[in-house]
């Protein structure tokens, strides 16, 4: 059963519970601050959720019950009376109780107050959830939870485990949460709280009041728990308690519609682990929205690259090269150009080469509650990806119709062979959101979270990568209102396309041709800045600095980047890989310098 | 000698020496990196330093030097000529050199290796700083690094310490912290890096990564460690090297004062610990800035607040009660109307009591490059605070002059008493500087932060208070758009005091008098809850409820709240503290619900 908890969103209780119910939630946990601002009293919550289409799980959480005595017994027990009747007011099924933090509370006495809890709770027909707490005493860890519900010995009372706390009292290995989790009798587990954490490095108890993420935002790896507990035949329910204020700051919808994702991608995981298997094969079309000089503009840097005008059709022309076909749309009507309209010349949507498309559409449709259209003039099947950014699905290469008619011959001998890869900025709250979607979508698999310093703050960046690595997407976020990223968002709308990194084979060559208009400058002091990171001979660091390359080194060989003008914020990466497997990331803070000159220099231009 | 390391700025490097040297400091030290984005030959930077009034202390960093064997160590050891020569180039008088953290350095031949660094150093007049990190094998702690420098044993080569790792590496104890120091041979140190960290729950990597704060921003105790200094006779340079992206979203010369307040702050605490004070006694006037319909909607709620009209002067109206007097201001000239034409009807100024106002003022001109004005008509000094807020510094109790005739007499019994707290809502990027601001300026401590869950996101607050606590500030700041805080600065400008909180000894006799319109209303469920929370008699929450009351409980006693009504975003709360002594947190996202719900009722409203 597919549950989530209340405190996994932000706003109202009514819009949480719609929300939910909406896609496809079967139950609701609640916590119990949401019923303050619940419209109407506590009792009309059972009715409201039903009517939406939802059961309520459970009421969020009686604390500091267990092991207390003397007049602090008492005004427990009286509060549990109370919880209690909380929760059938508003219907659930069970009342979550939270291991005792408080240091007085003593083990002794807590057996017998569980007992009676269990009692009072069989008397209105509830069930107890018990969850140990990392910060208490006498409950800090699963396995003791376990022991003490299999102590209680009743029916109606189980064990709450959460993921989060699982590999925190595992210390992060995989093996112990798995090995504790395959002590745990099926029928006393009652519930399980999924969550994913940024990382493993902040203390437990942080993670756990701040930065608790969806499965697959993080890097635990929930898929191999959630997994595990299907093949224990565990079928009770599974609640995504997430808790975030990046998260927190989106709506109702959009975190029902995300923790769903969640549980997708949970469920694939699970099913495919027996057959692994790459979803892309690569990136397709590229296709730009433009008009009036920017038109000209786009059309002399596809030139001075070296692409040639293949085909025309009204207003889309396409633009060859190896393996890379580029489509320049100047309509005034339709989706493209909506895009125009909204954030001016840019990327309009980004091809992706999808092997297996009756699979993929099927799961598109069943999975994310997206629907697919019909791209024209291509043919392709349309997706919206994050923020509304265009994604065209491809079943291979891209070949024009009848419709289109030749203008051209692609270049025998192009000094650019294929995508290298593709850079999306988002709106920081989208950042999760986003990752989710295109991890869930196209099982991309992320690497961890780097941040790049921009002159004017950090840029956080993820790199999304297929089984091939031949598909590689760089998602990138910043809260600096300065940064190139940021600057770049704030005049071309959610989630645009920021750059698109082109591979060559001979990129000396390619910089020999180009004007030098048409790359950024680098600047000089940079090459000075290399001769003390690498040991490269002098003429070699000389024929970078005539072509205004950069140059990066991993374990694996060489790279050389160099960075077009950019339109509208836009730009083209050449690249040049000579065995290295990473994204150039060292330079990044360079290329972000050198491109904030030029912006300022133009935005001291405009305000002359 | 006071000194900033280049990395603790975001921009341009021509742009980090000019605000430091602008600042008073009197070193930089320059981060290779840094370098790059020079605008003209790292030979040119050292002259540029010193036509800007401030010298370079050092070059950061060489790594990865010590220790290896082979044609790795010969390749560092050509790394560290260019890196010499680098430092040379540019004019500094120290490289740093952070000790090797590659897996294969051994610990046997880096003696020797350090030996020839310093003697490649004092040949070309060079001394060199060595420093520990956590992350290397062998020179993971102060200890080691101090035992390396005496193994040297050359005049040239000396320690590099940082209080954040030394803190970590003291696992957080100040007394192993504090011995650690007083191991260390004065002339064998050569440079402190001074640094913040916002809690010690997080793994030390990743604080020395992306959490490093000014000195006082945070909460590790920085100033004992300073003054343990200046005791040993330490006289060399200390440098503030912070990181972290809130900070360097900040423009250059707003990093370069908040830096120079935070060696202010650590400079007083040093010299008064032999004489602790206060110096605030508590809040002063208040002064309101409105026009037109405004004006009446503030006398209108402050004669429900049983405030009268005492004074008036022109423009300006004196209102009093108990130890209050609020001002209203409706000039069209000077600054108090120049607040009202950027955020409209609000708070234009709030006085602090002083206790020594010739120190105070001699304090601020020397301190922190703020200027004190005339604030008319009151006679008091007036000083801008974070972001252009206004406060006024009064000498005792506000009595106004002859220029003012009167025009009523205080009420005899009102209900209320004095001025609880003040609460300002900053733009998030300006929280820190604010905090820094107040703890420096006013010597003020900061509580712990505390998030408070708005319905639309999170809101980070601290709270300030003084020796005596009888002044109270309460500082928030949220990312989240849809939060009341960041709604309300979204209309009131950069740093607007949000609300203010009056103390009343019998707030339910105030709460019978106002009429229901000028209270916010409490959601009914709140009463329903606060019967879980606390052992509360049934008829007692029925009076809280009839009265839109809010109740809170701690060791210390009982807490009772009320809010008005929002004037323009602002409004007053009304608390009667029984032995109470927080700030009613756990009350504040039941408010910010309700408020939202009149904003969202107001803003469907105009929408009409």
């Amino acid at each position: 059963m597919r549950a989530i908890s209340s405190i996994s969103f932000s706003g109202q209780l009514e819009d949480k519970i719609e929300a939910a119910a909406a896609c496809g939630f079967e139950a609701i946990e609640i916590f119990r601050e949401d019923i303050i601002g619940f419209d109407g009293p506590p009792d009309e919550i059972g009715r409201f959720a039903r009517d939406a289409g939802i059961a309520v799980l459970s009421l969020q959480s009686l604390r500091d019950y267990e092991g207390l005595s003397g007049a602090a017994r008492t005004e427990a027990l009286a509060r549990a009376e109370k919880f209690l009747d909380l929760a059938a007011r508003i219907g659930a099924e069970m009342l979550i109780l939270c291991a005792n933090t408080r240091p007085e509370s003593h083990a002794e006495g807590a057996l017998e107050d569980l007992r009676l809890l269990a009692d009072m709770a069989a008397a209105r027909g509830l069930k107890v959830g018990y969850e140990a707490l990392a910060s208490s005493r006498h409950i800090p860890t699963v396995a003791a939870a376990h022991a003490a519900v299999q102590a209680v010995g009743r029916k109606n009372f189980g064990l709450v485990i959460g993921t989060v706390h699982l590999f925190a009292s595992a210390s992060g290995s995989l093996e112990d949460a798995l090995a504790t989790l395959r002590e745990i009798e099926p029928q006393k587990l009652f519930l399980v709280h999924l969550a994913d954490t940024p990382t493993t490095r902040i203390d437990p108890a942080l993670i756990a009041a701040s930065f608790r993420l969806f499965p697959g935002q993080g890097t635990l790896p929930v898929a191999a728990l959630y997994s595990q507990l299907l093949v224990q035949g565990y079928d009770g329910p599974m609640s995504i308690e997430s808790f975030n204020d990046q998260i927190r700051s989106l709506p109702a919808a959009r975190i029902a519609e995300d923790a769903m994702r969640a549980f997708h991608l949970l469920e694939e995981t699970h099913t495919r682990t027996a057959r692994p298997r790459a979803d892309l094969r690569g990136p397709g079309l590229v296709e730009f929205t433009a008009q009036g000089g920017d038109v000209d503009d786009f059309t002399s840097l596809f030139n001075a690259l070296g692409f040639v005008e293949t085909h025309e059709n009204g207003p889309v022309s396409l633009w060859s090269q190896g393996a890379i076909t580029l489509a320049l749309n100047t309509t005034t009507k339709g989706l493209a150009h909506s895009i125009y309209l909204v954030q001016g010349a840019s990327v309009s949507g980004v091809g992706l080469v999808v092997e297996d498309m009756p699979l993929m559409l099927g799961r598109i449709g069943l999975f994310h509650g997206e629907a697919v259209e019909l791209a024209e003039p291509y043919g392709f099947a349309r997706l919206r990806g994050p923020g509304g950014s265009v994604l065209f699905l491809q079943p291979g290469r891209y070949a024009p119709g009848p419709e289109f008619h030749v203008t051209g011959a692609a270049p025998a001998q192009g000094l650019l062979t294929h995508i290298d890869h593709v850079a999306q900025a988002l709106q920081p709250n989208l950042f999760l959101s986003g990752l989710l979607f295109y991890r869930a979508a196209f099982d991309l698999r992320a690497h961890e979270l780097r941040d790049v310093l921009d002159p004017h703050g950090t840029v956080h960046s993820r790199t999304l990568v297929n089984d091939s690595a031949a598909f590689r997407l760089s998602l990138n976020a910043s809260f600096g209102a300065g940064t190139t990223t940021q600057r770049f968002l704030g005049k071309s709308g959610f989630a645009p396309f920021h750059h698109i990194a082109l591979a060559s084979d001979d990129i000396f060559g390619l910089a020999a041709k180009l004007d030098p208009q048409d790359v950024l400058a680098i600047p000089p002091n940079y090459y000075e800045d290399l001769a003390l990171r690498f040991d490269l001979a002098p003429d070699f660091i000389a024929r970078l600095r005539e072509g205004n390359l950069m140059y990066d080194r991993d374990e694996g060989g060489s790279y050389l980047q160099l960075y077009t003008r950019a339109i509208n914020g836009f730009f083209f990466e050449v690249v040049e890989r000579r065995g290295y497997t990473g994204m150039g990331a060292a330079n990044a803070p360079v290329r972000m310098l050198a491109q904030l000159r030029e912006i300022e220099a133009e935005e001291a231009l405009h305000l002359l």
